[in-house]
């Protein structure tokens, strides 16, 4: 049984919010002592490390403040999870770990606190970039605690998407996407381009590949502004299981649907 | 003839750099008073502003602080440039007015100063991320004044390029890059792409339509790294009409120009 301390959303919102920030500080810090070492073995030992460490440092806060909350990050390390009965926590510690690597810039701490399967909480926070965004159900969703606004239809070919280009070697139909709208952008991150779809940076973001806790944070974040998020053949999303995505603004995604799936 | 005021490379970068941060004060402050007015017509109007508005507060600041400087920008409403003799302020106000409007962010002020053909000087000017990169010849190039290192050679395979998934459907040996690098990304700001590979962020950024002033600041900055530029072709950059680019790491940019032109 959850008492009321454990489902007293805003106080768990804004203590997911400091972890969060205290986790940015922690990888900054390790990033800046790794400066000096620049072998890819140590690159390598220094994401891993950061990982598991951004992932106990929430297990060990989340059992120890709501006891009956589980959490389901990246690692896996510490419990197998198969359903999403009660509180769930779904943790990405670094979401953009090539980024991370590459460009010590441009990776997300994403965490989705969910429900019986439903979002709740979404915090997506560019650690370099410094914004924070961050929604409760039927709040509404901010950036650095001002209000986003609920996103307004735009059309494909005023829009600006994001996928990787190797999916466009995968799937040929994303070709006529590039035709029809405005722009393509890719960041590498997405936990971050789903925040961008929310704050209408990018009108849709779309990938092949993601995991339950790339997209948990994001999700929550878009249900708040009014987004629209499905897999790519239109079903719902799958909290369980690795899968694709179509994130985007509500008029546009019914234009990519058409595009992908339909008949004009 | 050019006096030693006009020759004061220091001097000069460092006015360059101080009109640069005014120049984004006004933008920011520019954006910030449309928040309220966003239909598309106004978004227009902005951008069309706010471009020319920064051209001419160079222009005019050249013109009286080095009389004989010329200026070389992307609205072009006040003298046609044929040549690169003496000196020339190569700028664009905004690169990336896509983003401009889009995104409110990912845009930049790009100033290459060149001296008979020649990179000087170069600026390139997150407004929004606020992050300055500049150069100045044989000084080496830096960040927010902090040093950026040489490139050292990386190879293709660990690589992360960068280029708009349009180009893909005009040239499909960019899809071979795709297959044989990290990854790809794209932010749709030429100058800030090619600052990026001068920072290592990024290992090469190719395009197929760049004017010279969206060149000519990235350029500079990438000499004093030890990057290397051409056009598509692998001929030398041109700064007086449009061309393609590819802007990479030394080790990069051999085995793209074999992926593209050579045989293994």
């Amino acid at each position: 049984m959850l008492n009321s301390q454990e489902l007293n959303f805003e106080q768990i919102k804004g203590q997911a919010e400091e972890w969060t920030r205290e986790a940015g500080q922690y990888i900054k810090k390790m990033m800046e002592s790794s400066f000096s070492i620049s072998t890819k073995a140590h690159q390598h030992d220094l994401v891993t490390d950061v990982d598991k460490n951004v992932e106990k440092f929430f297990l060990d806060k989340v059992a120890e403040t709501y006891p009956t909350h589980r959490l389901m990050g990246e690692e896996g390390s510490f419990e197998l999870i198969n359903d999403l009965e009660g509180i769930v926590w779904i943790l990405d510690p670094i979401d953009g770990t090539v980024n991370f690597v590459h460009q010590e810039s441009n990776f997300a701490i994403s965490i989705g606190i969910y429900l019986e399967g439903e979002p709740i909480i979404g915090i997506v926070f560019d650690v370099m970039g410094d914004e924070l965004f961050s929604s409760i159900k039927g709040q509404g969703a901010m950036v650095n605690g001002q209000r986003l606004p609920k996103l307004a239809r735009n059309s494909l070919n005023e829009a600006i998407l994001s996928f990787n280009a190797g999916w466009m070697l995968k799937d040929r139909r994303l070709e006529k996407l590039v035709e029809s709208s405005r722009g393509v952008r890719s960041y590498g991150v997405a936990a971050l381009e789903m925040a961008y779809v929310a704050c209408g940076r990018l009108d849709a973001y779309i990938s092949f590949n993601l995991a339950p806790w790339d997209i948990a944070g994001g999700f929550a974040l878009l249900q708040e502004v009014g987004g629209t998020a499905t897999n790519y053949n239109g079903d719902p999303l799958n909290f369980l299981e690795k899968d694709t995505l179509i994130a985007a603004n509500p008029g546009v995604y019914d234009e990519v649907i058409e595009v992908i799936h339909g008949e004009k």
